[in-house]
């Protein structure tokens, strides 16, 4: 099908020159996701300045039959936001709808609309001494659009949850061109289920989110991270345990990784400094945080923690930041390890969860497995365990051409991790989402349940399918 | 339409003589619910043993054609759980599905099916040292199945969410007798949208909740319950804020009542004594509370928040529990309100909310406008002011026949009220859901793209309209 250029002529004249493009320079950054492994083509992109404007194209699209892929800060891990080799459909950037419409502060929460950026969310609701709890790499071009279309993850998921857990309110323009309109945050509603769900995590395949109300919570007053080095996976798990028996909500980050991923690290970073004089089979990273209520006792609770987990042989060592600056060290090592591991040369890598209680056993059994199968390879996972969820990586052997291999035995690896994630009772995507990149391993493992109550209620929102065709369902 | 001779004998032959019987004496008490309301007529009531036996009963009643009302309790009350008068439907109740799967102390979640008794769950933890944080007056009846299905709320919403935020996984039956198998509790998965909220709140009618995973706290080491006289509902906010402030995620509950009230609970309760020397025009109970790791500093730390708030003018008089039983004393008077309030009279009451911040202003608003509207009556708010949520009821003038003018008016005061929060940007239901006694209401005030949402979704889920039909959709 080529686009009508009816279509075409009314898109224009209903969003104007800066609302519409078919400039093929001006488009070209955003038809290539940021890690260049998507590519597609689209008859124009959209900037519609306003919902109504949305609206109107929404309108457009359906009458006309045209596919639309809305696109926040193009920073996904899976593909989502890139259309088609066929340039059929719409690129429906965001972008432009980047209005702070409130913050209240009282009620600690700020309305925004879809394209505002992280960032500039953060340093907003900084100003007024309240933070906003999630964040991430690509924390200065993901749009609030975007996270909330993707359910987006992060470091701070262990108490705040992930976006889901923040979204108090939503706007969006639905398939049809309406307008669902909930915004009012209400703390109690009990009218029906929670509509505004179907719109958290499907990745613009149920509706185009336009605006939301988040969630704030005070400013962190102060904050200690602790590095522990523990005897194994298991010992780690133990420690979380702990920490979240003794610290309570304070708990803000617990983090992991192996001693080669550290070592990566401190060979990528070679001014840091390792954390702990001896190496550990494994480190985790602590963070405990605390408001103005409860600032004064926080360096105490931490060090009494820390003591009683010393006492129980739950750690071997562990260092606790003195200071802002070195806090911030101890995070700069956690963060380098994916630039870190890409340096290690290329890997398989899988975002996958598992019931909190089984990752130790999962990566223990798993990884020699997958090393016996493929001989060479290094398993490497890290990141979130106190969700459950770590970034699990194959390694390539050390072969000439570490990327030819990834092309010929890359589909073959992911698909036994999937297989493995699947029978321990996991998720084949944790926090990055399906857009194209896992849509096949999806309609593999998924229960097929729940892929045929996706798909009712895909096809009664978008019977058409115009809302980011390919993508997740 | 007459339920066939030949669907009610494979209903028995399935479920056997303790899973379906068609005894009049048997049902009775089931067709009616607790409060009197509602009353309606079955074919037969099916007391399936286990999700299996349910899902052959639903996919049956699909073949068939015949309606599904599923009941836990019997305690909602919007009449939900009630079947209609033609005698069409069976009603399905979930008592006998009523085993604690598995409670995890570590990972803290439990696993029981959906006719375990709320009370019956909260002691089963307890002896783990945790607690499930939700209750409400119908503990000893409302099953988790309920619970979900109408997404309850109760007096410790404000810091932990009302039933939605503590279901961690799902299982349920389908229109098509397929079963929904979401149990696991994978703390991130982004496969895309949380398709269990489908289920929650959406009071039966989208599937049958038959079990579910749910959150657990680590038990109240300590608490304190403090009793403030306030000047005003504004002031009364002020003083919320304060305490969020101060108290942070240990504050657990902050319940607000008028002077009126009150005095209702004092002759109501003649053994109980006042809380405090001179009376105010509203008063607050505010609940703090402390697990193991924050108890040491739990009395000094509510010492400071209320000093604090003398100082600030925020109250006029206030009294901190010494003592468990105390704390239990200054509940009494709370959870009384709602008999005291019965024994005053006949009155129209209203569940409602409205964004927290602006409840003050609707309450001190809307009170004058209804009792100049309907002279004599008197318009009193109480309850979860945390949560933006009062009881709001009209009570009936001192007339000789109190039921017949509530018979006469109640319909017409409720539709100025319900008008009245929608203006407001509130919900004409907070915590007690649609059933059938809002369904009019929810079509004449709800926002037609909302509307228009849920029934797409409800067709698309259930196309036959089968289950529970007449509520909510």
């Amino acid at each position: 099908m080529t686009t009508s250029t009816q279509f075409l002529e009314d898109a224009a004249a209903r969003l104007g020159p800066r609302g519409l493009t078919r400039d093929a320079e001006l488009m070209s950054p955003w038809l290539t996701d940021w890690r260049g492994r998507y590519s597609g083509q689209a008859c124009a992109m959209a900037s519609p300045a306003s919902t109504a404007e949305l609206a109107e194209l929404v309108r457009l699209c359906a009458a006309h039959g045209v596919p639309i892929v809305p696109q926040g800060g193009n920073s996904g891990m899976s593909g989502g936001a890139t259309p088609d080799e066929t340039g059929d459909a719409i690129l429906l950037s965001l972008r432009r709808m980047n209005t702070i419409r409130d913050i209240d502060a009282d009620a600690r929460r700020v309305t925004c609309e879809a394209g505002v950026v992280l960032q500039t969310l953060h340093e907003a609701v900084e100003e007024k001494d309240l933070r906003f709890p999630l964040t991430l790499g690509g924390k200065g071009s993901a749009t609030v659009g975007g996270l909330i279309s993707t359910n987006a993850g992060g470091c701070q998921v262990l108490r705040h949850g992930s976006m889901r857990a923040l979204v108090l309110g939503l706007e969006a323009v639905l398939a049809d061109g309406q307008v669902f309109s909930m915004l009012t945050p209400l703390k109690k509603d009990n009218r029906g289920f929670d509509l505004k769900q179907l719109l958290i995590g499907s990745e613009g395949t149920m509706g185009i989110v336009t605006a939301a109300t988040l969630k704030l919570m005070p400013a962190i007053a102060d904050r200690v991270v602790i590095w522990a080095g523990v005897s194994s996976l298991g010992a780690a798990r133990s420690l979380l345990l702990h920490c979240e028996d003794m610290a309570g909500d304070a708990l803000e980050g617990f983090e992991v990784m192996p001693q080669a991923c550290l070592e990566a690290v401190l060979k990528h970073l070679p001014s840091a400094r390792p954390p702990l004089v001896e190496s550990h089979p494994w480190h985790a990273l602590i963070e405990v945080v605390a408001d103005r209520s409860s600032a004064a006792t926080l360096r105490e609770r931490c060090e009494g923690m820390m003591a009683a987990a010393f006492d129980k042989d739950l750690v071997e060592d562990a260092a606790m930041s003195t200071s802002e600056a070195q806090a911030e060290a101890f995070w700069l090592l956690r963060e380098s390890v994916a630039p870190a591991e890409r340096e290690r040369g290329p890997a398989v890598q899988h975002d996958i969860s598992v019931p909190v209680e089984k990752m130790p056993d999962f990566v223990q059994t798993t990884a020699p497995m997958i090393e016996a199968e493929w001989p060479g390879t290094e398993a490497v996972a890290f990141g979130h365990l106190g969700d459950g969820n770590v970034h699990y990586h194959i390694i390539a052997p050390h072969v000439t051409d570490g990327l030819a291999w990834q092309k010929t035995e890359g589909k073959a690896i992911s698909r036994r991790v999937h297989d493995l994630v699947t029978e321990w009772g996991g998720s084949i995507s944790a926090e990055h989402g399906i857009g194209q990149l896992k849509r096949d391993e999806l309609v593999r493992l998924g229960d097929p349940v729940a892929l045929s109550m996706l798909r009712a209620v895909k096809n009664a929102l978008d019977p058409q399918g115009l809302l980011n065709p390919g993508k997740l369902v």
